[in-house]
């Protein structure tokens, strides 16, 4: 019987994924960070397990496991990473890397696909521990040097020394060749409630949002709360309440039901009963897919800021931080693919959706085509221990992935 | 010629106001912490002082110094207290103790005043180094044990040790004799803006506010920052900002204008730019002379929270928090010789005027008649290295406290 598309075997996916998920397990969680000693023993045995699949496996100069087909090209890149934050779950990451590895088998195993090229990659410290996205960033040829050089751990441990403590100091890097690998797909889970509050169980990504952060700084007069009448206070702590209605007002204004903001921090000084608050600090977030948005929301906030110092007495002032990423869009040819399947699988039950958390797609796809697909999270909740999927939709997203995958792969060879 | 009322000395009081300010000088203003070193060194030069003026000084056994009159009763107390806040100005309750030593000394003087007697007091740690109020508490008898037993400073330093290493572990304490000590007059800065703001010199109190202090907690739900849309939210800091205004409504249409409440500390959990709060907690004080509206206030706060906890997802909870304080009414005999002392010597520049701040008279009031006047703060500062008040207003307020106290004194015996 010939076999259009490729089977996965649902049995084997579970089973890599709970191994992996015992390296660093923790309660239902893993704690797994970047290049610490249990994330290194992850990567060789994920090196082993491609080995295994038939792929050239080897972790590379900064960590990142890559497991080369040794079909030719043109070849689909699929992966995501496997390192964990420091209250990780079982699934953030880790699914895409196991997805990657079980679809490489798949399409090995179907005769219709099995001269398809599929790499597969654990890129490193997606999460940040040393340098956000510095395997995707060190594959596509970003400057990754200052990282390299200073970027440290929470322990204080230079990147530079753990990757000699974990005797990849003089080991190549992999890099995209760009004849070779021509798209990418990561799998991952929503990390949000969306899929769920829709009763859908795959999202097609349309969009990974883009992200600003601005310091918002309050500068008033500190005085004694008991003898400072209401009337002469310069009360930095109440104008900063004040300002987060009118940043409200504003954003609401501009927003679809996809924008988010978020005032994550408030610090009142120096933060006692008795003291009226002299300074006052918030820390303001906001994502957004459409770029004209961002940039809308950014001038209402310079604006807001402008107004409210012509006004008030207690001084406003605006700090841009680091932290800003433009939005990127998913490639509307593998979009298609990514629908199709879905359609094929999951006919009514799937959705596009932008991505509100940030991804290695999102480096990658500056320089090849590159697209997610998302399976739900329970409850929406993710970075921590009790995050979770249902086992039947862990084996569907695997199903649309790899259907999407040979539709793919077989369209680079056309 | 008969004198009817005793003359301070001005060069007198204000070289031992700067005597007294050498103690622990820091720049412009002074750190001298209750029993420290230099606080106990203060305390033998002030006693000294004491003793030359003709009064039996002694520093007692929790570290109040206390200057007898040799004459018989009845007597006037005066006094305040010469520790200091962390970063303390050079009069906040040095003035007043000062004040005391000059008025003893200028109706010793005073022909029509001599045979009066004016017993003068430095109560050890007003400012709460290790327990606020200690030597007005002790003075007046109430309990003092526990913190005797467990108080500390920010060191660890138990109060014990301290008393230890200063060698008054062995000395009897001072306490009030009601048949002697009639009356208790504290003169001290106004520590507020209130008589700049309209232009008076002279504030006779009526009485020191009452404060009430508490905790509101919010209990949302901690979300990823990016992947959670606003409408599915319960965001725990957005509650707690739009909790603000609630009270600011609530209390605003409670108060008058000398009603004051303080938003003062801000925490939202757990405090980065990437999620949604799931926890916010704020520290909220009021004050009020009138306990009623003190009553009503706290009232009006239940209400908000049992309303909000019937309309919102984010629960919110009030917590009652250690210091509160009951209003303190001045004695009223008093205030009326202290308001005809400024009106002869201040004629229309001086005010009635609540007292925003505690002082040790609140403690003492519990027991004898007690009154307090202010001076003014230049820029209403306090509790700061640059509190300052002009040399010809720390002059008239001592002119007119000593012709309160002739005034006073006279009156008790009669």
């Amino acid at each position: 019987m010939h076999e259009d598309f490729p089977r996965i075997d649902p049995i084997r996916l579970l089973d890599d994924l709970k191994t992996l998920r015992s390296f660093g397990a923790t309660g239902p969680g893993v704690v797994r960070l970047s290049l610490s000693p249990v994330d290194i023993d992850a990567r060789r045995w994920l090196a082993g397990r491609m080995t295994d699949a038939g792929l050239d496996a080897a972790i590379d100069g900064v960590g990142t496991v890559f497991g080369r087909s040794r079909k030719p090209g043109p070849a689909l890149v699929i992966g995501s990473h496997s390192d964990t934050q420091p209250t990780g779950g079982w699934l953030d990451g880790a699914l895409g890397v196991i997805y990657g590895l079980e679809i490489a088998r798949a399409l090995g195993e179907c005769e219709a696909t099995r001269e398809f090229a599929v790499d597969v990659a654990s890129w490193i410290d997606e999460e940040g521990t040393f340098s956000s996205f510095l395997g995707s960033r060190s594959f596509v040829g970003d400057a990754i040097d200052d990282s390299l050089r200073s970027a440290r751990n929470h322990e204080g441990l230079l990147l530079g020394d753990a990757l000699a403590q974990a005797g990849l100091a003089n080991t190549p890097r992999v890099t995209l060749d760009r004849k070779r690998q021509r798209a990418y797909l990561e799998p991952h889970i929503e990390q949000g409630g969306r899929l769920e509050a829709s009763a859908k169980l795959i999202g097609v990504v349309t969009t990974i949002v883009g992200i600003r952060e601005f310091q918002l700084r309050f500068i008033g007069q500190r005085n004694h709360a008991g003898t400072t009448p209401m009337a002469i206070r310069r009360d930095a702590g109440a104008a900063l309440v004040a300002f987060i209605a009118h940043i409200d007002d504003a954003f609401g204004r501009l927003a679809d039901a996809d924008t988010v903001w978020t005032v994550g921090r408030i610090d009142l000084d120096p933060g006692s009963f008795s003291v009226v608050p002299g300074k006052a600090v918030l820390h303001l977030q906001f994502r957004d897919a459409n770029p004209n948005r961002l940039h809308a929301m950014e001038n209402a906030l310079v604006a807001l800021v402008d107004e409210w110092n012509g006004q008030h007495l207690v001084r406003a002032e605006l700090i841009a931080c680091e932290g800003a990423e433009e939005p990127v869009t998913m490639d509307a040819a593998l979009q298609q693919h990514l629908a199709q399947a879905a359609d094929a699988l999951a006919p009514g039950q799937w959705m596009h959706m932008p991505s509100g958390a940030s991804h290695d797609a999102q480096v990658i796809a500056q320089h090849i085509p590159a697209c997610m697909l998302f399976v739900p999270s329970i409850g929406g909740v993710s970075h921590d221990f009790i995050e979770d999927t249902a086992e039947q939709h862990i084996v569907l997203g695997c199903e649309v992935a790899a259907r999407a995958a040979a539709r793919i792969a077989g369209a680079l060879r056309r």
